[in-house]
């Protein structure tokens, strides 16, 4: 715990408070703390990162910039990909990958970005997903093609912005979960991925679980709870 | 003109404006004037019908509540609609309706009211409309059982509130205009149609066009100058 | 098929598209199609269950009003719950139910409607789920008290309203699935349920999952998939 | 497809999944598939490009920034215009431009942007249309003047930022069908084109049909359709 | 002032705390204060007219229901219309009402309520305003044909529903000031009135002022102190 | 807690779980829990007040319409206040109510309601707030003329609806706690108290704090903290 | 007219489009139209103001970014102030200001990019408008001192951000228009300005005018015209 | 007063009114003004900063911008803090801080900035406060282990943006007064803080007081009066 009965910090300086990282967080609920990079200087990150070292646990980084992760590469071996922002510190799983049980259906090639945050998380955490990309409706073949593939899948993470209506359509062809994840693509009513989420939330079709938009780190989170 | 130049109207009275209805707008663009009832009181109405009586024309009427009908139905002769809350004034086309141009899809049942909106208008207007119900997007088969059927329409008004998915999934795979109508069918996040109007302005399939939440009419009459 | 090719509805007369179910649903996504009844008559709904009835098929109805209720009961046994406004027909299941699995967790008393919906949901297909109410955080010790052995379940549906915290400090407690529920409880920012919405999507806890607000009906079929 | 079945992509590398085009829309929908470059990187834009180039296909892209569109134009000849950021790739149709059909409307001169799309989306097509600039209703004459004008064409594209009052005094002058088009003009209230679509969707002139703000490919794809 | 140092009331009976009428309005800034009967019980609207009474003054009550008025109706002598909502205590003026100077024009007949509130609040000041009503875009000759008329007036009250495109159509004709008043007309993106509010604030003809919503009191106000 | 362990619920009846009040609060946080009665049936309310009347409990409850006060009170001795919807089971506070430390004050009569939730739920917790009703910022005078006796409070319950100008002007003028309770008093865009909220969160004038709408309790809940 | 009927334009290069100012704008209404320079390119405004110095017109610029003025300064004598982002062409009136008319009022420092907009404008037009500059109601004697002053004016131009209650504040005391021009100044709920755009509208003050979020010429116009 | 009665600012030039700093603030309200240096220039900021010194005044500046810092630098002596964007001028109090009255809570590390703005204001005003840093709810053990020392402060400023569920959390979990203050931590649909802000003012736990998003000096104002 930051130590509140120490000195207070003098006003003229920043406080330096302790990070106090939920290390305990994989025992409680299966999935480990990962830290979200949004907002956190440099040297927030270097602190958080310091503390997994000497713990030697590995870490799974999002939205991580590309400065920031310049500002931290000298000093930490960290897995980078710049499409989805996600970076890995400490390795990758050194077991064999799980996979056929969860696949990541992108709608378009733009929500690569998304798709590509879930599929590392998926990989941090020791699953293998295949992704069967641009399944937009506009060409509903592509979505026909693939319907019976997709359906041995037990969940099905699908990335998609504009009107989001592979949700749906996706939810009505198979057995499997399906966990729908708005992408920020588009322009208009459905810039920022609101109209993609609003049609998660209210799809015809039932059974659609919904995370917030362009959360592919949360749904990878919430597939490996699922298949335990 | 209501007359401006005569009395002001007393302070303790309402006044009286004359109803300046646009009977030259057929003329103009081939949509005759229909009347808006909501937020009408009936001695509104029943100054327009009795106008329209005088002129011998007919009028559509749309937002005509039971009550506001009941008032009216005793003085004029309303074909009145309870689902649509449309009614028609001064009969239906005498001459045979226009048929295989333009095609109702709805999602769902409980879509029906704008549906019926759209093909009782389309009607007034001399052009039968078959209607494709129950076609959303969580059971695909229903749609891809009707694409070959649908595809032969000019004009596809497809009626859809939740998510509104059936808009881009129906104008991926036929050539006719899709106008996309959303209904106010939902809860939540869709309810009032919302969510299903975002869905249809961003569709991810070229060229659906929108109109207002729930107005049956307005596609219908654009559906009428499309098909000249 | 509404048989389009038929006589078109005359214009003086209201449509009468043939139903089209979607009854091999469950064949397809294991979950049976359900009959959300907002906006339907109850001639349309009487239309649904006479098909029910003619194949000996078991159907959940959701948001059926008490009136509509009313319409429908002497013709057709339904097994009508006024607080959640849900319906069966066709009767529950004969097999015993599976337990254990499945845990519902509400925050307030108030938000009983919609957990009795996805409790009912649950039940009809063939899932017991016991009730965990008035867990709301202003009182921590209520959940501290229930985290063991909320523990156990392999899913647990969450219902909340006002600021839906209740989301986030149970998936920081637990290993199951946890399904979100925002309920339409509240009053000011948090009236119809949005802010509690809001809440399960942006909650700081990973993996959390979210269904639109009050679909308790949804949150049931989606733990339908998860245990199989 | 992309081939899921193969070895799943290794977790620390980006997968690259096979661009999966809709080569087909054209022969189901009469409108072929144009790529948005929104959230797509240069190699996403490099991978469709050639496949077009290796189909002997033209292409239509939008959104493409001047910085995209440098990134590509060593290895592809692009027609680039940069104030509609469109591109046209495989060159511009070879029969005559059809004309008289589709006239472009527009409120002021800042919605160039947005004309220029459609205007340039339409000659890709085979359509000619021309442009009808400064027409804001601020100075109604210059509407009037242009009235009988447009009033030969069977469809008006309009453009529009601000309050968009152009879309109903256009759509009651004249028999043609009009498609609004939002522009992303104004500011306060206005701002990023929400007011002009609201505008379009709420006209009190009948007939009106919308497409999403800023969409002028969209508005020129339904014309295309609508003219046949 | 409501004597805060008696005795605190009690805790189990209502407060009944002194009116406190700001009486001294009309001097300092030319508008007597109005009475909103919205959110008030009668009780608290006869302690009102009772002062108003002991004082000989005259009063405008706006949004008084028909119940509430039946309620005070028998203790006091109101001049009430229900199509607006408004009653006048205390008699009209007994001067000539001032005219020429302020006119009302309003878009349909949908909007005769506020226009109503805003005729019977400028004649309680004293100032009679000719009504121009049914003059919509969608029909502009009719807008033409009374341009040279409005154009000799001060102050224009403009009261519109939908999307309020007569607002910036008639500022753009004529020299007078034009108050904008949404009207609550419209359904869908234009329920409530916001859509027209937006078009009056991002109006493209400059100079056009706003009010809220309904609030036809509000405009009479203005043009009280325009015209002086 | 419901026992979750007893044999799960049938699936045709409604549930029971036991009410779990959270009767320690009081101690935690020195403000017992109150009972929110909306979205409660009588039933759940009646079972609340008898683990009060077991306990000997004092209880305070908002949001309790006429019809449910109808139903319990032939059972229960309740103090109901139909303006607030509030009532207090199990009495008033005995001891003398501490006065000369909270204050209500509010812009208008229409805001009594909130005004009367607020001072009885202080009343219920033992402190007399004096009532300065009536002080919107459209009559400063108002405000000025209390100013020196408002100055003397350690805390200001300022109620007010519309624009909620009352916060900002009370805060910059007296040494006490301002905590602004907005009242859903209004129309357009004030409806339902959004622009009064926002008012107070916006406030140019330093240290105003703010409850949710129409959360008299809550803000008599937080001046009994402050006061101690 | 820009000539549609000249050959349509070439499908690879940008059109042309003659520009169409409304050079009568003044005879009609009193204002001479404006240069909206936002989303206009410099060969735009360069096309206009060549267009004005053919015609020997003064105009008034808005919305003109630094960079877009240094483009153009070297051709055109341009007066611009790079805080309002406004410029004049053609010099300012030559005969002396009418002043004692119009004043300006702002809440504060961070308004003065409006307030300038407003005052430049009023100078444009030949009406010198001082300015009471932070006069904020967080400090109530600053406008009660100016008050007297103040109610000297016809018309005064608030500009306030944050939560505007300057708006009903100053109306309260004052017998002249007032119009609001809320001002982009603030974060969070008053980001934008919308919020003191809701005050202004929502004002418990009688007669406020508002005008859009930083329309300090819209201001202007309306001032000019009302003073005639 | 900037003199309105002086010669109207010439229009070519920019005004320069004078700054009317409310330094009589601290003895009406016992906060002392501070300066929001969100759109003012440097030079407002500098006019600021010399009436301060010229009166030997400490002030304590907001958001002001490390260019802006930098301006000024040279100029005046200033403690400034780039995390916060804050500085002090003139020193901090020479008198020992008080310390055991109010503590800083946050719930993660990226809402460190509004955690500094909080802390810097209080120790302006004379009060140390601990930190007690990534305490969110996620992992509740952080917030039950130091509930016994937070429970021993008067005010607690709570700091959290996503979903803000340690509001709710703490509120009920200790006596002290607890403000929320919403941070801009997030994405999607909590983007900005917007979700935090509506979990601070619809909680379950009563009492809880919110301010504006990343209104840390808000918050510190509101502690230092509650605490005297």
């Amino acid at each position: 715990m930051a130590d509140p009965s120490a000195p207070a910090p003098g006003p003229a300086g920043p406080p330096d408070p302790a990070i106090r990282m939920d290390w305990q967080r994989r025992a409680r609920t299966g999935i480990p703390e990962a830290v979200f990079c949004e907002g956190k200087t440099p040297d927030h990150i270097r602190a958080i990162l310091t503390q997994a070292r000497d713990r030697q646990a590995r870490l799974f980084l999002t939205r991580l910039t590309a400065p920031a992760h310049d500002a931290l590469a000298g000093d930490f071996a960290l897995d980078y990909c710049p499409l989805s922002r996600t970076a890995v510190f400490g390795g990758w799983p050194q077991a064999e990958l799980r996979s056929d049980q969860v696949a990541l259906v992108s709608a378009g090639t733009s929500d690569m970005p998304v798709v590509e945050e879930a599929r590392r998380a998926l990989a941090f955490h020791g699953i293998a997903a295949p992704v069967f990309a641009d399944i937009g409706v506009a060409g509903l073949w592509r979505l026909m093609d693939a319907a019976e593939e997709l359906a041995r899948f037990r969940v099905l993470i699908a990335v998609a912005g504009m009107e989001g209506a592979l949700f749906s359509a996706l939810a009505g062809l198979v057995p499997g979960v399906v966990i729908a994840v708005p992408s920020p693509v588009g322009y208009g009513v459905s810039a920022g991925g609101q109209a993609a989420l609003t049609a998660a939330l209210a799809s015809c079709a039932p059974g659609v679980l919904a995370v917030n938009i362009g959360n592919g780190f949360g749904a990878a989170a919430a597939a490996c709870k699922i298949i335990g």
